[in-house]
């Protein structure tokens, strides 16, 4: 597909630099910013350039933030010594969500997936052993995983969990089972052995 | 969902501003922009400020181009009385990939929609008129329709063919039928009767 323009090549080549975005979607993309007025187009990019100046990286648990720690980790009602480890934002905010955990996090920013060269180096991991050493010597202290129900995401949880173990520290992960509103008959088997292996009491 | 802050709030309204990106995929999105460099991030932004400055309508044809006539109306070897008339760029893309077209184009910029609120005015029709005219001395003048073969498609279709039947000029349309390796038994109902009406004397 040859383009008219060498500008519309570029617009084209950038949009489908993100992820889940082909050639043919990111034309029409860019033909809808065509359509535009000037300013419209100018607000458009600008914000991508102003998040970027403006947001960073929170100091103590790399959750997204435009100062230098997040809301969460500066609220007092958060309980510190209770971490919930999350691959990324989108976790973090799909928890968030419920309403119904009072910790705080840790956004590793990925999982490790030797398929796509991502080891822990690359992961905000060395941050969570310095914090999980610091509320080990919180009774209640507990590290959480919430990671993705995948080989990636269990790899992950299985590293995790050798270099947070020399701490006298309660590690646990969020339970696998069946969804709630789903039919047992539509559930994969890895995921029925699963809701059988971790069965609990019935005290509802 | 509430972001922890306002600049990737604004980058993802940006976002989802675009035509099939929700509010989901736009945020994985702009998360996807966040792990770039500041420098990855103005080319970025940049590539669609410096298309939309620099790209506009051709002054014929209203395709895309950075000058004040398209490389199409502007090549002497396309002919310049058959005119083929597109919804958008990327019809015409399509149609100049086939190879097989010798003639310019007329892009309409869009379709007749009601329901939209697209009318008559609101696409470029008044300078196909006066392109018609100025091709209806050529003995060999012709109009194709390459329109959509949607209600929108066909209301369009017979707009134009009012407007221009005034003029003594050939005016066609691209053939409905059966899709090149598509079963019959697959094919609707409303394609297998244009199939049949327009049925070729067999030449193979």
């Amino acid at each position: 597909m040859e383009l008219p323009s060498r500008l519309i090549e570029a617009a084209v080549d950038q949009m489908a630099s993100l992820p889940g975005i082909g050639r043919k979607t990111a034309l029409r993309l860019v033909l809808n910013l065509l359509r535009r007025s000037d300013e419209q187009v100018n607000s458009f990019a600008e914000s991508f350039q102003l998040m970027r100046q403006g947001v960073r990286g929170c100091a103590t648990c790399h959750n997204l933030t435009e100062t230098e720690e997040c809301s969460i980790c500066v609220n007092p009602l958060r309980k510190e010594h209770v971490i919930c480890v999350v691959e990324d934002l989108r976790d973090l905010l799909a928890i968030e969500a419920t309403g119904q955990f009072q910790g705080r996090y840790h956004v590793l920013g990925g999982v490790i997936s030797p398929m796509e060269g991502v080891g822990p180096n690359d992961l905000n991991i060395e941050s969570l052993v310095t914090r999980a050493a610091t509320i080990a010597v919180h009774e209640d202290g507990e590290i959480i995983f919430a990671l993705p129900a995948t080989m990636e995401g269990e790899t992950t949880a299985f590293y995790l969990f050798r270099k947070l173990s020399s701490n006298n520290l309660k590690v646990t992960s969020i339970a696998r089972g069946i969804a709630v509103g789903e039919d047992l008959q539509h559930a994969d088997e890895a995921t029925l052995v699963q809701s059988l292996r971790q069965r609990l009491p019935y005290n509802n």
